[in-house]
């Protein structure tokens, strides 16, 4: 069985792997969780998401809409779903790797695998557990000609910061928030100061908040902000460098934009990608797991949460915290050879220890 | 099949019965969550507990005590929990029958189950939840002779309140902190102001708090409350009315003691009691469910929590959150004969009118 689509072996290394006992690739709730459960076995996890954040849906779909479904919690949004994760598992101190997808997954000779992300991070990790959730949130692409050429300074996807945009020509693509957002991050008064900066979306319609849609007028008006409706068809460069773009009005006709940065906001969307490259059992794109464990059809790999599917299955966070449980427990008897106790954080003073809480009083 | 350890019919019944889509039994955290995933399905559902109020365990044994393992609620008391249940279920308005235990299921000649509680309450249920978690949590029984054959009035376990001590003879029977509780509140000044108390236990060593261990001290010495050392081991009355208790000292010689109300606290613990004789397939004393529905042997009959049993179950409080949500998925596919859809409680209009909420603005 291979599980990879980038053939690799540790000699090859760019770098020094990490070892782990095990790694969860995802960081959104169901990952953070399983990253709990893990720590109360007494397993040393390390967590990586491709977003350059934990959170993963509860961050990029649900962060300011309520969510009423978790137990004991009436009403949370997914920002403070995932806050409350984070302090939940901050005993723990988990490693993390963010802002890099796993792309291959191999089975070394000593029953470890080897995991490379799209950083050059390796890892050696005796378990792997996958929460990638509907796959790892990535930008779409801007699939045109001379697009691929350009380097990451020119063309930046949904970037964290308009560093780059200061004293040049920019072109701001797409209609989202995110998009006016950035449009205005370049071109107004104690922003970046981009020397010219261009919004360019197929129509003269954007999504933003009112406030920020009456900003972006203003833009407009004083010339501070081009808006073009249209679309890109190329990207030409010269000798690596970005030159301009080649875009198409409503009439089908063409014309060249000159430019020096690409600022691209195509939306973020969940990509299942080289996962499904691995080997691992799948039907309709979800991994077949026992229920009992959570384990994939390779030993020692799990998987938990919406990417699962077992009979009954639903896909709701509450039900990944119970696969989270689940596996954690089949890792540890897979991991020490034996079943372990089930013990009660109320009561287990090994996992007060862990907890790091003061052994309460005897009631 | 017989589920019944008490023969009836429904023209036996000495009150009408109380019709339901569902009913469940236990309202510990795993039978509140099932109100609330059976609410979110459309599902009307009642609850019933021996304890006189929700939470079960939380409430009996970790009241005070901390849970760490709650998804998304770092540290949070039994007692806290179950605050937050009742508020995340408010919207679902279940009624709720406590301080009584279930007796007998019994099929109906229309599929539906008939109920019967130790309170003379009648169910007429179209589905059931067993959430009855370690078992109803019931007083440990007096058993010595005589002790049968008085009324109730006579022969109080664990009572919630001590109104039936004023201007009487009462012998407190125990030696934990309810039992302390009880003597300090019928003897001190401002209390129920029984004629006479005594507080009887095997040994005079009580558990309670110092404070309280104090001001028993002090009662002692005015002669408010008369400790004896040993153990009752007759009742007797006379055409019904308690007389005296027998008891025995250390040395094994016995004394009368005349009396008109006895308060026992012999612990209270839990019983899987009558749920035994129910006919559904049992192992270890725990029921067998299938886990993708968390049906038992008997249609209509779903069983969640501590009392369940399936391949790798764990009996933590946040597997029986997920089990009731898989019961609630289960249970709506047999009463309306279709899968139901899986809708999200951020998403959907028809989950925002039960739960009473303003649909949010779309994002």
């Amino acid at each position: 069985m291979s599980l990879s689509n980038a053939p690799s072996n540790a000699s090859s290394l760019s770098q020094p792997a990490v070892e782990t006992d095990a790694l969860i690739i995802g960081a959104g709730p169901a990952g953070l969780f399983q990253a709990f459960q893990l720590g109360l076995q007494g397993i040393a996890a390390q967590l990586v998401d491709a977003l350059p954040h934990a959170g993963g849906q509860c961050y990029q779909l649900y962060g300011h809409k309520p969510i009423y479904d978790i137990p004991g919690i009436p009403v949370c949004s997914g920002l403070e779903l995932v806050r409350r994760l984070e302090q939940q598992i901050a005993p723990m101190q988990v490693p993390r790797h963010l802002g890099q997808q796993v792309q291959s997954v191999e089975p070394m000779a000593d029953g470890r695998w080897q995991i490379g992300t799209t950083a050059g991070t390796w890892f050696q990790a005796r378990t792997v557990f996958i929460a990638a959730g509907v796959g790892a949130f990535v930008p779409k692409a801007l699939k045109v000609p001379g697009a691929e050429l350009l380097d990451p300074e020119q063309l930046l996807y949904h970037p964290q910061h308009l560093d780059g945009a200061a004293g040049r020509e920019v072109l701001v693509y797409g209609g989202d928030e995110e998009a006016v957002t950035a449009a205005i991050g370049c071109a107004v008064e104690g922003g970046m100061r981009a020397r010219k900066t261009y919004l360019m979306h197929r129509r003269d319609a954007f999504s933003a908040e009112p406030g920020q849609l009456a900003q972006l007028q203003q833009l407009r008006e004083s010339g501070a902000v081009e808006v073009i409706t249209g679309q890109i068809t190329e990207v030409r460069q010269q000798d690596g460098r970005l030159q301009a773009v080649q875009w198409m009005d409503g009439e089908g006709n063409e014309h060249p934009l000159p430019l020096e940065l690409l600022l691209v906001y195509l939306g973020i969307s969940p990509r299942l990608g080289p996962l499904t490259d691995w080997g691992l059992a799948l039907e309709r794109k979800q991994l077949l797991v026992d229920p009992a464990t959570l384990a994939t059809s390779a030993p020692g790999i799990y998987a938990i949460g919406d990417i699962v599917s077992y009979p009954g299955k639903k896909r709701l966070i509450l039900c990944a915290f119970h696969e989270a449980t689940m596996a954690a427990f089949a890792a540890a008897e897979y991991l020490q050879g034996s079943k372990p106790l089930l013990e009660y954080t109320t009561t287990s003073a090994r996992l007060h220890a862990i907890l790091g809480v003061e052994h309460p009083a005897a009631g």
